[in-house]
């Protein structure tokens, strides 16, 4: 079984991997367990750490240049996680990015899979960024997603196409709303949603963080390993599990700033709390208001994806692996 | 004033065009009104009937040519009216052909807007096709487009790129789903929706009409003159009616082909209506049953859109115009 990964030497794409070596195998288009042979990892940059297996290639690359990722899907290509894309941030400010590469470079990949022997299953890891205001207190399944974000709107183009390439038969798509993902280690990125792991890496690795919205902004998360147990069930699950409607929002937990403050404090002490520092950042502050934080995930949960239990959880999950020393 | 019409030689451009002759005015994006002075009207096929008038011209060419349409918009277009598409049966025959003109086509439209000096008013011409099963019984305005064919699928992407262009400021869009227009004179079309005319114009006309769905099937439909009337208001209505939900539901009535025939015995008499036939064809009635048929368009009506009384008068716009002879 061949398997590419796209965005594989990003943060996620990195524990997906780590995570798809350890499994060893996957269930096929056909329902078959079998064995991973081929783990292609495709991604821009170079990877820091790169994961080291005998079955996994990096290769280095432009998502949105059609003739390369038509030459990494060669014609026996099984499975595709899609996580490549310019982030919300990047995506605003530079809106013709944004769209080679999330909505041609989705696009591109699509067609190289109509391409395969066999229609590939197709992961796409999209974002509950694709809902905008209005929005009700709660989201829910039935909820239109209306964003307000080039962002959004190209992950949702993205979700379209996927679900009517899978009804068309060129690929078995899953496309999976990811929450905001925390506690991501490493640098800040350009996305709107980074301040939410810097008001928590950057405190315990003793540097301030300058967080750009108002402490009582809830947003809606997810854990790393979460994330990447869902993008795995996602790309299990039969065909008919997912039926017409290819697209889900996944589980997740609401905190406030305030609230990740406070169990900052609580694990690792006053000092390094006070490390926080609110100062407006209008157009960050503006993106993130359009997002929601609070959701009720029906059909993912009956559908089995699992959701992390508390943000104390989180907060310790990331500790362990990056921040021992500062745990009390 | 200079106004372009994407598909300017089809039906419904040439009625949207010679109604913008008679008007000779439109409001600007400043809310100004202004005198048209010219009209360019492109299409990719020569028009049957030509409106003639000082002010218009015909353009030959591709939509989905990027160069093509970037030459057509000059730098001081004030408004776009983007009629030109691949209609839904040819969408879904040839996925490629529909990707092209449907996406392709209206992405390199705006492209072409942000070119301009000033920000067009683009009124993008959508439709109920961008709602799939699973449905409500009634569609409301708060109701998630889930279509389940390509070429609803292109035309909700479309609504969503000119819902971003709108928010960056690149055009002053808005987007009106069109309910099934009947009567279209002329011949039968590749839309799957083609027979919701058959089924009166070619009895009136003498000639048997096949029905390829059952007498039961309910259909959300308008006159062309509403539906001219609905694309001239959409224009007409500030920037501040639409908001950030650039997309509209447009009134229509729901009608079975059944009462539709009925309808017709009543105004033609037994022989005519005879002349339809219904015989299943299975690729149409499976897309035709994913439409919804049944519609609450409250945020339409109290935007001031039109709509039709009853069948019978849509009928009888037909009959004056087209068929005189066979009204009794």
């Amino acid at each position: 079984m061949k398997v590419v990964v796209t965005g594989g030497s990003g943060f996620l794409g990195q524990r997906l991997i780590r995570a798809l070596c350890e499994r060893g195998a996957l269930t096929d288009a056909a329902g078959r367990e079998r064995g991973i042979e081929r783990i292609v990892a495709v991604d821009r940059g170079e990877c820091s750490e790169p994961v080291t297996d005998r079955r996994l290639t990096y290769v280095l690359g432009d998502v949105s240049d059609a003739a390369f990722i038509g030459g990494v899907l060669d014609a026996d290509t099984d499975s595709v996680f899609h996580l490549a894309a310019v982030v919300s941030g990047e995506a605003e400010r530079d809106f013709d990015l944004g769209m080679r590469v999330n909505l041609d470079g989705t696009r591109g990949l699509l067609e190289a899979c109509r391409r395969q022997r066999q229609a590939p299953k197709v992961v796409f890891a999209s974002s509950v960024a694709v809902f905008g205001q209005p929005l009700p207190a709660v989201v829910t399944d039935g909820t239109t997603p209306t964003p307000q974000a080039s962002y959004g709107v190209q992950k949702l183009i993205g979700e379209l196409l996927v679900g009517d390439c899978s009804r068309k038969g060129f690929i078995d798509g899953r496309c999976v709303r990811l929450p905001t993902i925390v506690v991501r280690p490493g640098k800040p990125n350009a996305a709107a949603s980074s301040f939410a792991s810097g008001v928590i890496r950057e405190p315990l690795a003793g540097v301030e963080a300058v967080c750009p919205v108002e402490p009582s902004t809830g947003m809606w998360m997810s854990s790393p390993s979460t994330a990447v147990k869902a993008m795995v069930h996602a790309h299990q699950l039969p065909a008919s599990a997912w039926g017409t409607q290819r697209s889900v929002n996944l589980p997740g937990l609401t905190a406030t700033v305030a609230e990740m403050v406070e169990a900052l404090r609580q694990a690792a002490g006053d000092e390094v709390a006070a490390r926080v520092r609110f100062e407006a950042d209008e157009p960050i502050a503006a993106i993130v208001r359009t997002w929601p934080a609070r959701f009720d995930t029906a059909r993912a949960r009956a559908m089995g994806f699992a959701q992390d239990a508390d943000f104390a959880s989180i907060l310790r999950e990331y500790m362990r692996q990056y921040a021992p020393a500062a745990m009390r």
